[in-house]
C-alpha cells in the first residue's frame, strides 16, 4: 500500500487540522441543510450558486486524485481522506475509535439526517460502513489488515442519533484475523458484526 | 413505517427535481473539493466562511427533524433523504437502481475521492453500503423489507471509479427474502454479497 510521507512537523500538523477540520464540519453542517431546508426556490438558487462559486476557489489548486494514505515524518497517520474517519471528508461522521486497556476498541457518535434510511432510522448500509470500520480498525491494531469477509446481523432499526461501536479480536489464525462488535443506542445493540481481515502477505 | 404524503402534482415533482437536484450535486462537488484543495489558507478561510453563511440561509426554515419517506397523491416515492438514493441528500453516490425484464436490479454508478478508504480503493464499509442498498431494492421487488443479516465476501480491492452493482432474489421463505449479489468494477467481481431481508409482520 502506498503511504505518501509528508515533510511536516508536528505543530505544522496542528496547524493545517485548526485549518481543515473546520472546513469540513462547516460542509458536513451543509448537507443537514440541503437535505432539511424548506426556503424558498429563489434562495435555493442562490445557495446554489455560493457554493458553486466556492467549489470553483477550492478547485483552483487540487490535488489530481483522491487523498491516499499519508503520515508526517514522526509518523502521524493522515487518512484525511477516509469516507468514515477522513478529517477533509464530509461524508464521514467523522469516527474517531478509541482503545481501552483491555485492547477493546469503541467509537461514539451521532448520525443525523444525513444518514438517513428508514424515516428516523440509520440506513442499514450505514450501519455496515460503521462496524467494517471500527472492527477493521480493530483488526488493523493486531497487524494491517483488508477485510475479507463482514457479516451483519440486524437486531433491530437504529434510530438516528447518539450511537456506540465496540468491537474486539475474537482470534488470530495465522494471516486472519476475526474480530466481533455491536452497534448500539441508549437501548442496547441494534446490530451485530463478525469480520474476518486479512493482512496482506508480504 | 411512517409515510408523508405530499399534496402535489407531478409537474410540481418534477419542478422540485429541476431545484433541488442540482444543489445536491453541487454539493457533492464542493465535499470532493474540501478533500482535494490545496489552495492557501486564506482563501480555505474565506470559502468556510462563504459555507457558514449559505447554511443560515437554507437553514431559516427547515425541517425539525430528517427527511423521513414521503411519496406524492399519485403514489411517486420520494426518498429524497436517503443516504444512500437521496436526491438531496450529497452523501449519496446516488445510486439509481434499475429492473432488467428478468427482475434482475442494477446500478451504475461513479465513487471518486469522497469514498475512498485504502490508498486509490473505495472503502469496504461504502462497498457495503452500496451492496445493502442494492439488495435491499431488490428484496423490496417483492414485498418491502428491512435488512435481517447480509454478508460480504471481499475478493479483492474495488478501485475507485465507473462501478455496477446487481443482484437477484435467490429465493423467498415465508417472510424471508434471500437475495444475492455482485460488486463490480471493469474487471469483474471485486465483493459478493448475500442478504436475507424480513417484511414486517403486518
Amino acid at each position: 500500500m502506498q503511504i505518501i510521507t509528508e515533510d511536516i512537523d508536528t505543530a505544522e500538523l496542528a496547524r493545517r487540522r485548526a485549518l481543515y477540520g473546520p472546513l469540513t464540519e462547516a460542509v458536513r453542517e451543509l448537507i443537514d441543510a440541503t437535505i432539511r431546508t424548506e426556503v424558498d426556490d429563489d434562495v435555493v438558487r442562490q445557495v446554489h450558486a455560493d457554493i458553486a462559486a466556492a467549489t470553483a476557489k477550492l478547485r483552483a489548486r487540487q490535488l489530481d486524485g483522491a487523498y491516499g494514505a499519508r503520515k508526517t515524518t514522526a509518523g502521524e497517520h493522515m487518512s484525511w481522506g477516509n469516507a468514515a474517519m477522513g478529517l477533509r471528508n464530509a461524508i464521514a461522521p467523522p469516527l474517531v475509535v478509541k482503545a481501552d486497556a483491555d485492547g477493546r476498541r469503541w467509537a461514539e457518535f451521532t448520525l443525523g439526517a444525513a444518514y438517513e434510511g428508514p424515516p428516523g432510522l440509520v440506513h442499514g448500509g450505514v450501519c455496515a460502513l460503521v462496524l467494517d470500520h471500527v472492527l477493521g480498525a480493530t483488526a488493523s491494531s493486531v497487524t494491517f489488515s483488508f477485510t475479507g469477509t463482514l457479516t451483519l446481523r440486524y437486531r433491530r432499526g437504529t434510530p438516528l442519533g447518539l450511537l456506540r461501536a465496540e468491537a474486539r479480536v475474537d482470534r488470530v489464525e495465522g494471516r486472519k484475523t476475526i474480530v466481533v462488535g455491536t452497534l448500539s443506542d441508549a437501548g442496547g445493540v441494534t446490530v451485530e458484526a463478525e469480520g474476518n481481515f486479512i493482512s496482506p502477505a508480504v
